[in-house]
């Protein structure tokens, strides 16, 4: 979808069109009330569930919780999947064109923020023509996106679900995202954000971010449990190999993951999408108070966590829980005792799968009894 | 000291001579019964304690620890910090000359570990006539020498002191060095560790390894102390940047650690320290049975910890007691509540550094009257 009118952002920037690339599953019911808007997170795009007819290989990142019949029922509600600006998964990017020089953006392309997105998406729904969501959801970054609609656009979004995600980034977090920043930066063939002119890609840089990224997502009882000390010749003679080679699985394993990444993602978008997780406090134009933030909030919520998730630890949503508690909002909390650290969000746990499953009936129940806001 | 005879190291590799820096303080009795060795962590050196006439400023790395009147009290103990082989203080590393080429050892120098290290400190020992030191001490990866030190020569250190290590890595603490590797590797002027006669320093790949290693330095509650969201320019407008130079403090705190050990460590030291932390596994032998690893030892321990240290948590330091306590070793513990992760073992707590005083008090009140072994 092509936007011809100009996009002001937060920064104070602003674009002067823009296309955003979406995915649709299921049909919109003739009141345009069964809408589910699916936000993603760091390296996701707006392909959320299935596969292409000519590239069955690739499947959605959360296809196993979107689909028919699956706990986000694309057989009762039409799912949107939305890819964010500054991404580089075909909305528009550091890397497509800037109108106003005629080269790629590169550097140039403006810092946006989770904000920026929601209001791009708020267009996209306009167009659409969908007044107001079923619900808003999404995981980690995604779940940022879903509370932001929630304040921003507090009629728009009848439920918000927010999973495995946080108020706002610690010290530690943006601690983790400038060291990838800076091997990014840092990287000779980054060119200062201009290197698609060169014909090269910082992969270096993009690698060790990836590398130092992933560490985050993965908990360090299940790295312990999955890789532990184990040798990665552990067949052959067991010996150490006394060079800066690979010796252990645990490295063979996260080189391969930077490796892989840095063939695929944009390091502009990278350095862009670790800002807007940086930026992201809606507490602070309340002077830090979240309850606050939220007081003009209007959706009910199911917030989720996981034990092990240290990136954005429990104690982060029972913030985002609290808060609304406060206000008096209807909120779910569900805290899963899981071992898979941050990227559980993304992985199976019936216990999980189940208690989403369980809201979404719930939201389906009440959509064929129009209620008051929704009459 | 120079060392003309070769070092066989346990790769099999061996070092045909090599000098060790060393610096000593207090006064040897005359049994030769009062030496402690302390053996350094990563980026440390010889110089332990006081400061140089001609530098005042170049205070050593446990200065709060030892000296006159200190927890290792310098009037009452000979106390000896070494320089380890491969390091970028003194002692022969990939910076000097490698007598079979005439050029800087660089890449070739070969890869030492915890256990190589202790051998040659034992030559040390063996040189200044040092039959069974008092105590060897360490923190980190220094407490892991210590260990070492019980491990390969128990008759010869009456007391061990292990602070704030652990009996091996994590997966996850391999991670991360691993990460810190690849940022080095993979820097264009690391040019395969000859970067020497390239006149450069793989100044970006250092920066981004010691700002990931220092994270780990760190408890996320120190952090969010410290450092929080607070913005580097708070005074002025506390607006966002919208670029990807310095918005928070911690950012700015982060880059700036980098950016001096970028301009005084070495990168092959780095490498060369990382793999020895990795490879450090005294049970590896007795096929993952540590108590069997330790059955050997005579020493008597004193093992510490710090409740925020999420490198080497106090569940690795328990580990070894656990081990000990099989063995019927004589051992102490301290577990101590400290905000401040890792780095604990370097800083002054009044708990903390009153334990190490009781302790070394004990040994003190011992040597006054000879023990059997000692007799």
């Amino acid at each position: 979808m092509h936007f011809a009118e100009p996009l002001r952002l937060q920064s104070g920037a602003q674009l002067a069109d823009y296309t955003l690339m979406y995915e649709t599953y299921g049909t919109l019911n003739a009141d345009k009330s069964n809408a589910v808007l699916v936000c993603h997170a760091l390296n996701a795009s707006h392909h959320v569930a299935g596969v292409y007819a000519d590239d069955p290989k690739k499947v959605g990142w959360w296809d196993n919780m979107v689909g028919p019949g699956k706990p986000l029922d694309t057989d009762r509600f039409f799912v949107i999947g939305v890819n964010n600006l500054g991404s580089c998964f075909g909305s528009t990017g550091p890397m497509h064109l800037n109108p106003a020089t005629g080269k790629p953006y590169g550097a140039a392309f403006p810092v946006v923020t989770v904000e920026d997105w929601v209001a791009a998406q708020a267009r996209l729904a306009d167009v659409l023509g969908i007044a107001c969501f079923a619900a808003v959801m999404g995981g980690s970054l995604g779940g940022m996106q879903a509370l932001a609609w929630a304040i921003m656009y507090p009629s728009r979004l009848r439920h918000c679900v927010v999973i495995a995600s946080t108020p706002k980034l610690t010290a530690q977090n943006i601690a983790f995202n400038d060291v990838a920043r800076q091997a990014i930066l840092s990287d000779p063939d980054y060119h200062g954000g201009d290197f698609y002119e060169h014909g090269v890609v910082p992969k270096n840089g993009l690698r060790v971010a990836r590398m130092v990224g992933h560490i985050t997502y993965l908990s360090d009882d299940d790295m312990a449990e999955k890789f532990g000390r184990k040798l990665r010749n552990a067949a052959a003679d067991n010996a150490y190999k006394f060079d800066f080679g690979i010796d252990f699985e645990i490295e063979s394993y996260l080189r391969y993951q930077g490796d892989k990444f840095s063939e695929y993602f944009d390091a502009n978008t990278y350095l862009l999408i670790t800002k807007a997780l940086d930026y992201f406090d809606p507490a602070r134009a309340c002077d830090g108070d979240l309850t606050l933030a939220l007081a003009g909030t209007e959706a009910e919520f199911f917030v989720a966590s996981f034990s092990t998730d240290w990136r954005f630890s429990p104690e982060r949503s029972r913030e985002i829980v609290a808060a609304l508690a406060c206000n008096r909002r209807n909120v779910t909390y569900a805290e899963i005792d899981a071992p898979h650290g941050h990227d559980a969000f993304l992985l199976e746990d019936a216990r999980y799968m189940n208690m989403v499953r369980a809201w979404y009936q719930r939201i389906w129940d009440r959509l064929k009894q129009p209620t008051r806001e929704h009459a």
